[in-house]
């Protein structure tokens, strides 16, 4: 099985491609503009692509002879997408629908798994979040998610590629490191509250999350690569399954885990983080769960997985 | 006022050209591959430049120094776009893209109005259709007027253009010749009939059509070009309303005004085409009737007012 991972170095890239190359005989390409991370691993058939997706280049040596499996999780993140619009032009709809145009070509029917956003379905979204949603993404990393499912969708129908596109909620805890993601809190309590460090928060304590750790989010990711094609929807786009917590509940459990003091905590809400991601509605998730995506189980073991991977 | 036309030389194009050339003093500029029929044209302030728009130097020349309107008709039809989805993809998606970004970049928030189509729906279409349907194309020619109604939407979010897409019915009576048109039978029925010849329906009796006259058509699109921005869905787009017709009541009507003999009329189902063409459901167009967009009225008006049109 020839397979790529795009965005190998990213948050959720590395903890797919160690998976991968743990669990798995795959030939492994990984792609990504810095590859630093993955020179030192010692597996046979496993191919560095270093070099961004908008070279022609790259993307011939990303997609080789051909791929069994695409994963597409390269994108500039929605902050600095909002921040340069041509650049996400160029990143998040050229270069991925050239990427795919590429692999599709090779006449194989790769299954290609896309990851997308519930930033699709707008800001505020609307409740409760089910799979008759409409596409409403209210900015342009979401916009050009969107835009890229239904591009998908099309290349499927036509039997060029075998599609499955999953909207991730947010993914904990991510490096503490400036990434460009307005939804950066998320993971900065766990690290400030494993550090015994304040924390203030930008949305209020009221606030709803949809949250997923990265271990959850990669095992999913793996199910995406072979889950029975027949019984997705013919739109291939599942929103996945999410804890659906208050950031109260969040907090607590993180200070109960870590024996920090409630005292570090403050609040400080911006309003709009509040709109674009502390107001998470109800969420049903029947043709994902149908297929077997799942979430993280409860707010502890959320928690606990999401403390491990710091 | 600085207004282009794309598409000048299509069915629709020619005659949005000659209304505002008939009935307004804008300074028009026409795009199209081959634009011999507007050569003769004798008006001030009429620039023709012909080329496509994967040209980057016909996208400038097609801009000038900034455009206050641009009304982007050009496009590769559906039959041929679902026969040549690469052509598709440049015409119907990157250039598009890279004509309405150019437009927007001189800074002076163009209005752009972008003609799509109920294809965005899907096929068959869900029932009703209302201003709450799903984007849920099923053909590529859908899917790329899908992705760019969404761009648009986050350009206009973003202050660049002042965009208004309206998805158009069934046009009638487009010219009889082949033109990449699935669609081509619901102006064929007018055609054969006023030539005395014999027709025959690719879609059943009771098959429900959404029709609208040409002239209707120009008068809509010249609506959109100046109507009021703040009462448009932040989606910026409407299902423009249509009269829901079915084959035999269409038919019966052209035989009246034609004077044909109902003998010419055979019936003969192909699948494909009812189910795109032919099971057009209830339309209730909710935001484009608050706008004042309107449909021909009965189908005596959209009949007589297609018969003048060929």
């Amino acid at each position: 099985m020839r397979v790529t991972v795009t965005g190998a170095s990213g948050f959720v890239g590395q903890a797919l491609c160690k998976q991968i190359l743990a669990s798995t005989d795959w030939a492994l390409t990984m792609v990504d503009l810095d590859l630093t991370w993955a020179k030192s691993l010692d597996y046979n058939q496993l191919k560095l692509v270093e070099g961004a997706l908008q070279s022609e280049e790259v993307r011939q040596a990303a997609v080789g002879a051909s791929v069994d499996i695409l994963f597409h999780l390269a994108a500039l993140p929605g902050g600095a997408a909002e921040q340069n619009p041509g650049l996400s032009r160029q990143v998040n709809l050229d270069a991925t629908l050239d990427l795919i145009d590429l692999a599709a070509s090779k006449g194989n029917k790769p299954r290609v798994v896309f990851t997308s956003t519930i930033a699709v379905l707008g800001a505020p979204l609307p409740s409760p979040v089910n799979d008759q949603c409409r596409l409403a993404p209210a900015m342009i990393y979401g916009t050009h998610k969107a835009m890229v499912e239904m591009a998908l969708a099309d290349l499927h129908r036509r039997g060029q590629v075998d599609a499955v596109c999953i909207r991730l909620p947010g993914i904990v805890a991510r490096p503490a490191v400036a990434s460009g993601l307005k939804s950066a809190f998320m993971s900065n309590v766990f690290h400030d509250l494993k550090a015994g460090q304040a924390f203030t928060s930008p949305v209020g304590p009221d606030a709803t999350l949809w949250l997923m750790s990265v271990s959850q989010c990669v095992a999913n990711l793996v199910h995406a690569a072979t889950v029975e094609s027949g019984r997705l929807p013919s739109n291939r786009a599942v929103t996945l399954p999410a804890l659906r917590l208050t950031m109260t509940d969040l907090i607590e459990e993180v200070l109960l885990q870590t024996g920090a003091k409630s005292d570090l905590i403050t609040y400080e809400k911006q309003p709009d983080l509040q709109e674009h991601f502390g107001t998470h509605p109800p969420l049903i998730t029947a043709a994902a769960d149908h297929v077997g995506f799942k979430h993280d189980g409860d707010v502890q073991a959320l928690v606990r997985s999401a403390l491990s991977s710091i």
